[in-house]
């Protein structure tokens, strides 16, 4: 079965700059869905912003084994119950990569627990992306690295936790570093960021680019099943503990009770 | 300077309950107070939920250095703009020393951003607290571990992050495990969560609990500035650039403009 | 293609020890190949001690995948050269999967750069191995964890490197707790290390053990092409340069020279 | 008391070659020793490879809180007793700052269990060493990151374990990134290795590079108790299990006997 994957875009720029539309007559959604759509092995959709629900009701993305982030002006306007669902999905088991500007997405600083703040600069400046580890399933197909010809410069500090893998880092013209490539896990889930994707440039028509949004969408993919109830503590009564146990002592909670969690 | 350490209680069960008024006659946060006091480099104070803004005011806040943090029945109590607030101080540097069930609080749920469930029962069980780093400056002075001879069960799976450092697992009588000493970094700022403390059995009486108390908060405490602005992406102008660069291409934000982010 | 595996296994007591017999008549090594033989997608052979090279020769490791290991009295008696050889081709891509008293092997050892030592008893005491995180790949198929009924108790401090990911940890009769299943990468090659399997038990008959060998072999599989050259130093000459630049100041090296690296 | 603090250095360059002398009138070990016992919490001295046993025999490492690290021409010079006996240290707690070429050391190879190659080029490009973490005790003192005028480049893809903590990255004139500052933990010893430092450049007079120094060895001194018997398998006999337990089945030792380990 393909990867069931939602690129989710925020479609404003995308309808209200003539340059941006000039880049992506699809949308930076669409163009990103295309790039996925060509790899046999993923099944990709669209979502945007200003749909019903921003088009991720709980139905769509209980079927949903990835999803894709791009969001930059209008992070404010994502509903909060719309983060908590998508939060809750990862945890039990949906992919998710966080594209560009989406570092500063309430999803993603909601599954960081960090600002996820950096140094940027928008001069179409030339950014190098380095592999750190070639043999990684995400840097698969760009050799040591790949060159994006103009970018918007993303430096460190990017105040996110150590990552559970850092796969890429990229260097810049105007002489900052920044870790472009980085991974966690979060309960079920599997999260990849990846930095390269400034809306007035043609980045997502890379082709390095694309390759790494393949690569990415297969390493986020879970196909263990759904961790059902993982955002809930579980009572393991005394007459159910793996060992014979008896009770000492004084207790809050009575017998049956599911406790006040 | 000694490190100025707040040490948080919920204090509903401390004044609520006839067998946890026994126990901790000035509350566990007192007890708790007490026990870090006991260090000649800690000055401990206490703050409770009653009070206004639950005792941690912006004011007070920015001079603490160690914030100990224990919580129950209460958490939805908590108000977000103060778990905002804290959660900032800790990315600018504070440290942040997280108690038993409050491994369900907003904050730290806020600071790991995953569910942090667990499995729990209440029987007064024995726990066996092993250090897995005995060199671990939070596991001196009780050797390869120690008892908690009556406990809440904490059981796997905890659904936090990967941590940064394992410190201790806990063995129960009735057959479960539990990563029961971790740690994490979150911006400029140190987290140690342990789990023993369940508040109708004596354990902040116990004298290794109180050891890992201490230095759990010695080893949180990160004497560096405060990180100002730790939240905030900075832009760095084009003429600002380390290296001398020009623009390349079309652009979205006007010279001068802060972004929209 | 299927996942070319090799089982190595020590077979010294295997083949002295009538206990050891009476349970795998067909060495440990063997038992273990069958089972991961049982899923499609793998092929396996074996490999032991006493074979020419240890029946490692560098045409074998080149066309393996995956290797497992078990050994317990002989670590000593194992080529310095075919570690190195094993060592090289897990940093090019190879799998490793390293069980039980695989700990304290040579390959293990040299690949974590910690001593690998534990605590143990050999008791017969009942085991109960917990998920960490039951959505993990090598997990899939145990649910919440199994029970091992007789087994050596491995216990903390384990000396290991803080691992990428604790898979499972372990429960003891006798009051220890043991991290049994951890997950590293070196170079481009993943290691898992699990602990069940003391030879004098009927350990790797156990069904749910069984799944978690084909699990890790799985998991261990990294399908990106061998990275040739992972342990040499690669000079970039100045005429080579991803950006151009010009020599300033003294050298060491003159041009065209390797280094004496 | 101080931090005891053993400056190794190979000596080679710093003898034979007229650039290096010229820089380096005491031996960049001199170099560096001074710009440690700058710090009135660090007592340094040196050590290097022409001396008997290097300059570091057990007497002395025991005595010794940290150990820094430099060689270069003559890695395959030091004995493997030596670096056994260092490695040893570290584990019973001895902190270990690798600078440089040391990289590719004996020492530093056998506690990562990775190639930890690189790519370099000797052109006295300009390196930007920037902070990932201001706030972590290693970058105190430095800001966002700092300049080296003229540098060897060490370029990604370096064949290292996934680092506890990445605390600089560099950026070269050149186009590549570096991970310039790293930090590890092998057992009871923190490890810290820091790339800056060519011999034919004045690095190591580079006051920001000496704070770092500084801030690295203080870092690195763990004053916990020497983890006496780090390598070594520890028998709990079955009638010394933490709990009460019989023996089920057979085995392969016997009572009383020290295992094959």
């Amino acid at each position: 079965m393909k990867i069931r994957t939602v690129v989710w875009g925020e479609n404003v720029h995308d309808r209200e700059s003539a340059v941006v539309q000039g880049i992506y007559p699809k949308g930076m959604h669409g163009c990103i869905a295309d790039a996925l759509n060509a790899d046999p092995a993923i099944s990709a959709t669209t979502a945007t912003l200003e749909q019903p629900e921003h088009g991720l009701p709980q139905e769509r993305l209980a079927e949903t084994d990835v999803l894709t982030w791009w969001g930059h002006r209008a992070h404010g306007a994502v509903s909060d119950a719309v983060v908590e669902r998508i939060a809750e999905r990862v945890w039990e088991g949906m992919g998710l990569v966080v594209l560009h500007s989406g570092h500063f997405s309430k999803i993603f600083k909601r599954l960081m627990g960090t600002p996820c703040s950096l140094k940027w600069r928008e001069a179409g400046e030339k950014e190098r992306v380095w592999a750190v580890n070639r043999n990684h399933p995400i840097a698969q197909g760009v050799g040591d690295g790949f060159i994006v010809e103009q970018t918007e410069m993303y430096g460190e500090p990017f105040t996110i936790p150590e990552p559970m893998e850092t796969v890429f880092i990229s260097w810049y013209d105007g002489g900052e570093v920044f870790r472009s490539g980085v991974t966690y896990q979060r309960g079920g889930g599997r999260i990849f960021y990846f930095s390269p994707g400034h809306e007035v440039y043609p980045i997502y028509h890379n082709a390095s680019v694309q390759t790494v949004l393949r690569n990415g969408v297969k390493w986020a993919h879970n196909p263990a099943p759904t961790w059902a109830g993982v955002t809930k503590n579980m009572n393991v009564p005394i007459d159910k503990a793996p060992e014979p146990i008896k009770e000492h002592g004084p207790h809050l909670h009575k017998p049956g009770e599911a406790g006040r969690r």
